[in-house]
């Protein structure tokens, strides 16, 4: 057994060292590993097979509202980039620039893209005539490049996968149904399929996107009481068209702007999954997204018809992402391998359970044992994986609010920010001087101004001066 | 019916210039579009679903031989690149290097992606100890860049997309073996899914990958008698394994070189469906790969009933991708569209129709017509479907062999390069000398020594020197 041991010896406990934790279940649960080139991460084939289940999905629910997909050029012409003032001001300090093809130098460098509002626009605005050619809903997914100083895998790396809706609209009103209708979907999915509940609200001009009227967000909160945008909606309303010149001929003939939103979500999900719902013995995936979902394990493998039966078992439960671990590894190494992969379900079938003609269910998020026949064994792992995902949503939306504060003065916001890792609810006053020194004193951010407003006071938790609006603030990945 | 025709109008007849024919194809059917980076794409939303279908099936086939998808950087380090000297050589003279990041210069510069063999050997360098880590069997799915001077939609662009697989074995004989079934892999989906019928063969030494001990490849030929290199399959023995140092603890404890393979299909076979299967009125799309397969056009649809029942017949047709064009235009404008866009079967219902409780189905790869009574209307569209998709490849395979001729001598080889466009079987007696001079005096070149050898003669084509290798002859793409 002390082989068993080593694998989970090597994880630092989560309340210990947080940081430490996540990285080695990145690491130990092989999901990815740092590459050569600095801040960019090789996705290994666990952490890949995640974000594949969560595209599909995804790319699903996207081509339900009508969403098309396309692609568009890896590169930027410097000079497409600066058409729009406020975008490329956000951007360009952090692109990588290509100046060179081949051998010979470029007469204009070129950025890769690190994200392609101006590579839609440009080719909208050649695309887009009449009334007749709207809307454009289009996606894509693609890898994007942001040079950051600082980098944690998945969290923030200088390459990462994502996708990119951006969509073109005849008028404001479609263009902000589309923007909430976006963050919508990207909040169901996390709180249906990932178990990861969010709060959905709007981000202040300071923290909105580049070149935005209008920023929503969905923010979700780690184990740790650190929030994670988790992904982003935006409205640009004309602003993108009049710098790029995007008109059509309306009904009346008459030439007219379009409204543009766009939105993405990115491998960064990954990150949330790992800190919402990890443990000490690794990673805890929800079944739904689950790569494997049941791991059948042979106990005392080299007995006369255990081998068969594990290999019946998982033949049985062929409805589901099923794995049988033959390998000659100790089944306690197994136990411990399984555990830190997150799989969902372990399914133990030793001679004992062969009399009996059983087999053993064990829960990864709970560690609970369960019994069960063998001829029942396919619809009562189904049940489990059920209540599995259940309730990780439950526990997770639980800790969400256990750890949401409120505070209505000064000094108890920023005490509650020292000690209380979590969300802090209290009342904002508009002005981004306010925002600016909560930062400098306590680190926090506003994270947004949720859809489902409260009204704490009538004062600005900051200058005390009359307030409107509600804020979620707390200090974020 | 004036604008009917002009859609049609707008192409080029492909015997009066082929070239232009394949381009308006390409801009009419709305498969792609030109970006502001000069040689670059935009893939319309037509072309990525044609896309997504090829994804969606050669990856089900790539999983069920053990594949397992990752991803690795964008970015090459320079340092990194040049580890394998033919490979550099190979694919130095192309790259586009990013100087900057942010605003600080790179103190390496660093190449975008032409192809990731180094990516994955410096990889596998820290992540192959022992053979119990072997076989790696990884594939990726993503964009590369190579600085071409010359480019063509799909055929030939300074990005594309692709997948590249790339394989770590403990034997030279598992490597091989695996070359050898990606390749199959490769043809088999041509032939099955595209209705492509393909040349298996190996490249010759001159024509191989660069830092490749054999490359294996499936040549297609166009409509227009040109050959297109359309997948290709690599063994690198231990070549890369000795340049990057990946070594394995044998199970006798010897430290042993892997040995590695790399294939790779990109959307360079687009360009190949386009010009096998197209004709004059645009697009002919194989019936397993259409986004659509089915579009449903109303006769006088503002009779009264007509639209209904064409809703029913959509609804019928639902186990099929089938769309109904109930649009403001014309039928005839409706036919052309449907036409130019490649959509195997039409069907068409009109009041008539409706009365003698039939629909017309048209076939889009041979324009017949056959009226079917609508309570079968679902199993005759299905026969329809797989009799295309059958003919399809049935007439590709005769232009093929219809195309491909044989050459003894050196005249009767350069009359029939210059006068028959097609492959031209011919011996070989291995010398470069004999290529290059094939080329220089005809244009064509070596497209593979197929996997179907015959003697032809005794002697090479172009020296007359003993030869015991046919190599198909060809221009190319």
């Amino acid at each position: 057994m002390a082989n068993d041991k080593k694998l989970v010896e090597a994880i630092t406990s989560m309340d210990v060292d947080f940081a430490q934790w996540y990285t080695d279940v990145v690491k130990k649960a092989e999901l990815c590993d740092y590459a050569s080139v600095k801040g960019c991460m090789v996705i290994k084939p666990a952490g890949y097979a995640l974000w594949e289940n969560i595209q599909k999905e995804l790319d699903r629910r996207f081509k339900e509202t009508g969403v098309e997909n396309v692609y568009m050029p890896l590169f930027i012409p410097e000079g497409l980039l600066q058409k729009e003032k406020d975008h490329v001001e956000g951007f360009a300090p952090e692109v990588a620039w290509v100046t060179h093809g081949g051998l010979e130098e470029l007469q204009e460098r070129m950025c890769v893209r690190p994200t392609s509002e101006t590579l839609f626009c440009d080719f909208y605005a050649k695309d887009i005539h009449s009334y007749r050619d709207l809307p454009k809903v289009y996606n894509q997914w693609c890898s994007v490049v942001r040079w950051e100083k600082t980098t944690r895998p998945f969290l923030r790396s200088r390459e990462f996968l994502w996708q990119e809706g951006h969509t073109a609209h005849a008028t404001a009103e479609e263009a902000q149904e589309r923007t909430e209708q976006m963050l919508n979907v990207y909040a169901d999915f996390c709180e249906e399929v990932l178990a990861v509940p969010v709060v959905r609200g709007q981000k202040t001009d300071k923290e909105k996107f580049a070149g935005a009227e209008a920023t929503y967000t969905i923010e979700a909160l780690m184990h740790d009481g650190k929030a994670l945008q988790s992904g982003t909606s935006h409205n640009f309303g004309d602003g993108f068209a009049r710098a790029f010149g995007i008109q059509y001929a309306a009904k009346d003939n008459s030439l007219q702007y379009v409204h543009q939103t766009s939105w993405g979500l990115s491998t960064r999900i990954i990150g949330a999954i790992i800190m919402i719902h990890g443990d000490d013995n690794g990673l805890v995936l929800p079944p739904k997204i689950a790569p494997v979902q049941v791991m059948v394990v042979p106990i005392q493998q080299k007995k006369e018809g255990v081998l068969e039966k594990a290999l019946e078992v998982k033949g049985a439960l062929s409805g589901f992402r099923v794995k049988l671990d033959d390998s000659d590894k100790s089944p306690g190494w197994k136990f411990s391998e399984s555990e830190m992969r997150g799989i969902p379900v372990r399914v133990e079938v030793g001679p004992k359970d062969i009399a009996n003609n059983q087999a053993v269910l064990v829960r990864r998020d709970t560690h609970e044992k369960v019994t069960v026949p063998l001829d029942q064994i396919g619809q009562e792992v189904g049940r489990l994986l059920d209540a599995i995902q259940e309730d990780m949503f439950t526990r997770a939306k639980a800790h969400l609010e256990a750890h949401t504060y409120e505070a209505v003065d000064f000094d108890t916001f920023t005490k509650t920010i020292e000690e209380k890792p979590g969300f802090v609810k209290a009342m904002w006053c508009g002005n981004q001087g306010c925002e600016d020194k909560v930062k400098e004193i306590t680190g926090a951010t506003s994270r947004c101004m949720p859809f489902a407003q409260e009204r704490l006071s009538g004062h600005c938790v900051c200058c005390g001066k009359p307030a409107t609006k509600m804020v979620y603030w707390g200090r974020a990945y």
